[in-house]
């Protein structure tokens, strides 16, 4: 990845498929890092939540987190909000952190807070209440071996849509698709939470005891892919996601470190690769 | 609301306005509604989760969510899953609440997951460990006296555009924005979470001391209107949430509920009108 000027937004070099010839192209994609919200107490900083977030008015999602929660009610209840000044942690783990000080008096049900706070399933962290526990240390990397044409992953943006009669019906839901790589359909399934849908998937798979074919799979995402559903690939051992909308920079990262191919703006003409292009072939 | 065939869709009869005129017509919306998920334990049947989901394929969801945190790993380690047969609650509930009996032996840290499996952000329950918590009770319905014309309302999806810098680069963020009634913007905030974009527009708002204003405003979301937002947006009463999405059935219950105006697939020559008519003016 190379040098960020914007915090919110990345530059990579992906390649690119569009109209049967390949190009490599700069291409700017939206950053999703874990917030780590604290409140000080007298014993310290009290870790809150941890929300993946692009990075930018950082200060003002504290606020509106606490406020929409209940915690604060009026400006007057934050005496002050500001980034970790830790020095045992990396400057981007200090810009991951912000520490909120309440007005001295307002009463606030930590205990509950630490029961309620810790997961976020938009991000998927599941209460790993260090960033560092974002590692996914234990996962090993995806083996090569499962390949798929362009010209079938140009398809499955039809396939998928033909499948998807909750959304035909309403507008409003998210689907995944699992096809194997000669792009028929295994699986598909909707929910109004694109997570839903993807655990749905797996879930179906594995009461099913067919879960050895995941393996040599593909995942087609109607929406963008988010840290959350690389995160459930993986442990699903995924090799192929490919997504309709854009992916983040941590769908990228953990892609990458895992050797997941990742496409994304996956259309019948065109698609970019972010990741693990080896598995694609003309 | 009328009777429901489809578990995963409701219909409901909405004010239309398309080129100009009004109808009222019957519309399906998908439906988003908790599922909490709990495991069998000798001390009784344990809630580890609460996500807002589309009823249906729920024992995959279950069996999904298991695998995706690690908890199971084959098949074998699911001795049975089931929704609740409790007698105390409605039917609606049992259907909303799956229980999994684990393999005998099966080693799960329980403490861990009450910690870390309470909140799904995607879902804004935030903790509230029983579905009934999510009945907002304590809050009051919106007063009316913010009102908007039609054609305002129709030229907020192209002001929202035009100030979604990040989603221009990207693609890959949601946007929420914030409007007076004659259509003039007050503060835009992207993020590759929703609800982070929301919490982050309502926070400016707040270190701004500038909370008084909202109360007279417009929330045009960038996507699909969903349980969390219209929590947030009845927490910070505001009475008018607009979105260029579909919205999902918890969100049109919150605004009929709260009297808030829900407007849903906004676009420059039509929009859905899914509660509180009664602000929009021709």
């Amino acid at each position: 990845m190379v040098a960020q000027q914007d915090p919110a937004r990345l530059s990579l070099t992906v390649d690119r498929f569009r109209d049967g010839s390949w190009t490599r192209d700069p291409d700017p994609i939206a950053v999703e890092a874990p917030l780590e919200l604290r409140i000080a107490t007298e014993a310290g900083a009290r870790p809150i939540t941890i929300t993946m977030r692009t990075p930018g008015n950082d200060f003002e999602l504290a606020a509106g987190f606490l406020y929409s929660e209940g915690i604060v009610a009026s400006p007057d209840d934050i005496v002050d909000v500001r980034y970790s000044d830790e020095v045992m942690i990396s400057e981007d783990d200090r810009r991951n952190t912000v520490i909120v000080t309440l007005r001295p008096g307002l009463e606030v049900d930590l205990k509950r807070m630490d029961r309620n706070f810790t997961q976020t399933s938009a991000c998927g962290v599941c209460g790993k209440e260090s960033l560092n526990a974002l590692g996914l240390g234990g996962c090993r990397p995806l083996a090569m071996g499962t390949t798929i044409t362009a010209d079938v992953l140009r398809s499955l943006p039809s396939a998928l849509r033909s499948g998807q009669a909750g959304f035909d019906a309403t507008g409003g839901v998210h689907a995944v698709g699992l096809f194997d790589t000669s792009g028929q359909i295994i699986s598909l399934r909707e929910d109004v939470g694109r997570h839903n849908a993807f655990d749905k998937m797996v879930g179906q798979r594995l009461l099913a005891r067919k879960m050895a074919k995941l393996q040599q799979s593909v995942a087609v995402l109607s929406g963008r892919a988010s840290y959350e559903l690389l995160q459930k690939a993986l442990i699903a051992r995924i090799p192929i996601v490919a997504a309709i909308g854009a992916p983040s920079s941590l769908a990228v990262e953990i892609a990458s470190t895992f050797n997941i191919t990742l496409v994304g703006f996956l259309k019948a003409g065109s698609f970019n690769v972010y990741a693990g292009r080896e598995r694609i072939c003309d």
